[in-house]
């Protein structure tokens, strides 16, 4: 099958066996999508090998511990616990220490024509569902899980710093649960679906003194160093900053700000599918809007050049396109 | 009066007219002691000029909207708020946009024979305390407070960083909360006095991959930067950093893990002077263990130079010594 591979600090299209592992589903994947985590594996972060992506919709082709999902489309909880620890007894497997997570630690991933997951990791996709609507529940997982780790109400004062796929999840989920978001980027045209949303709108550069220290809850979801600057900027004291974004280095931050205006920093990457995918069959969030450009695998490096360009919303692959 | 000084970059013993705002108590310091935060203001942090210092107890000499204090020993909560903002009106002027800060923030403080503040900040010291204890009333609440910012039951595995000051008052009242406080430490004599509260010592050299992980909290009291590298090491998945110390400097820091782990990190700054009272009354907290040195007053630039050797624990100054 085709594969696109991160070897050796080469990203490639390979041709390899189709996994058969019978211990896990196989999945035909009918379409993924690049995130930035993909970006920066290429880039070397995580020291990575093997087959990357990690979101995706899919049909299941063969999972002997589960038969009755067999043909059913399905997207994956992409973390897979070794199922004995702690950690995978109490039902959180995203936190199993020897855990492996499809397509960015020890585990092949889904910018391929098959992949294999656990069968328990598979969630079925409703039938109002389109394919390229379904390959954005892992980022909408993530991006409405915010609101399970941070309170967030109606008159809750919210910023978001970034308007790529992700800052724009966030603010199209945020405006669900909150009146006054406020979305900060760099491109009017992203920030645009943002305020359409429902979110307000605002140019970095618009960023005015009367802003500083005025949002409840700020959510970092730039991954750029500066980023965390503005986050920490914008937050009021005692308030709350949400990382969202996983990034390639180590930025300095004014620790004694955190201190002794006493903000709470909290660290997110996953959320929960099944929230998601209702938030895609009822219609509540329009993914849609963010689909930059569609691919077929046998593209996927001038797919992944062309998501790398500053500025460019999701691009997806078709294995079968 | 003399009063302990930092003007353009000098620590001086300076004389200066006993303060006179009537709209405040006057008060007379009996003992005051030297904090880190004295020590980084002396190096530019904040950028304070005046007379330095603000932890101290002391007798009211003046308090014209509350007469019914004057006489009494007294501790005093060191924010000043404007009294007229949402903060203040909320009963938090600690973080009251323009408040002043006792010898930190526009306000000077109390390393001198007399200070000001609020009558409304002062807060009365029980018969059973003695001055050498009731001095520790501001930093023994900021260690206190950890337990109102975090949840941390019996069951709760603590790590401390930090054999100072703050580290040790953090360990010796986190022992009132959880069976499991370890302090990790430079220092076996200072671990020592933790061990004696009930605390497992640990000396940072001595730390094991098998501890990496494990703790449900861990309190960065050392103001390093290290300590917070050591913090995010110590900390588990999903669990909570506590910074208490402020420090110059911005240091780097592992973002991804953060982010990966769902860690929270909480900036925690002043505590509540009444239960640091209640403590220190019913005896359950033993400060005098971390008393170092006493000066007079007069002696002051010598406590500086000594307090700010490695190693040294409270220093106080007594303006009648």
């Amino acid at each position: 099958m085709k594969a696109l591979r991160f070897i050796r600090g080469q990203l490639g299209l390979h041709d390899i066996s189709i996994p058969d592992n019978p211990a896990e589903a196989l999945v035909r994947v009918t379409r993924s999508g690049i995130c930035n985590t993909d970006l920066e594996i290429v880039r070397g972060y995580a020291g990575f090998e093997g087959t990357i992506g990690h979101e995706f919709v899919g049909v299941v082709e063969r999972a002997d511990d589960r038969p009755e999902i067999v043909g059913k489309r399905v997207v994956g909880e992409i973390n897979a616990g070794c199922g004995e620890c702690e950690k995978c007894l109490g039902g959180d497997a995203r936190h199993c220490p020897i855990r492996t997570v499809l397509g960015i630690v020890g585990r092949d991933g889904a910018h391929a024509e098959f992949l294999q997951l656990p069968s328990r990791n598979l969630i079925e996709v409703p039938n109002e569902v389109s394919d390229e609507q379904a390959v954005f529940a892992e980022p909408l997982a993530a991006a409405y899980g915010i609101g399970e780790l941070v309170d967030i109400g109606l008159e809750t004062k919210v910023a978001v710093i970034g308007d790529g796929k992700l800052g724009l999840l966030c603010a199209m989920t945020l405006v669900l649960r909150s009146d006054d978001v406020t979305l900060v980027g760099k491109h009017s045209s992203k920030i645009a679906i943002a305020e359409k949303s429902g979110a307000t709108g605002v140019l970095l550069d618009d960023i005015t003194p009367e802003m500083s220290r005025q949002f409840d809850v700020v959510v970092e979801a730039s991954g750029s160093e500066s980023g965390f600057a503005t986050a920490l900027d914008l937050v009021r004291p005692r308030g709350k900053i949400v990382l969202k974004s996983t990034f390639y280095g180590t930025p300095t931050w004014a620790a004694s700000r955190v201190v002794v205006d006493e903000i709470t920093i909290v660290g997110s990457r996953c959320g929960r599918f099944a929230p998601a995918l209702e938030l895609l069959r009822n219609g509540h969030v329009k993914v849609e809007d963010l689909i930059d450009r569609e691919f077929p695998l046998t593209d996927g490096i001038a797919a992944f050049e062309w998501a790398a360009e500053k500025g460019t919303l999701k691009v997806l692959l078709s294995p079968n396109g």
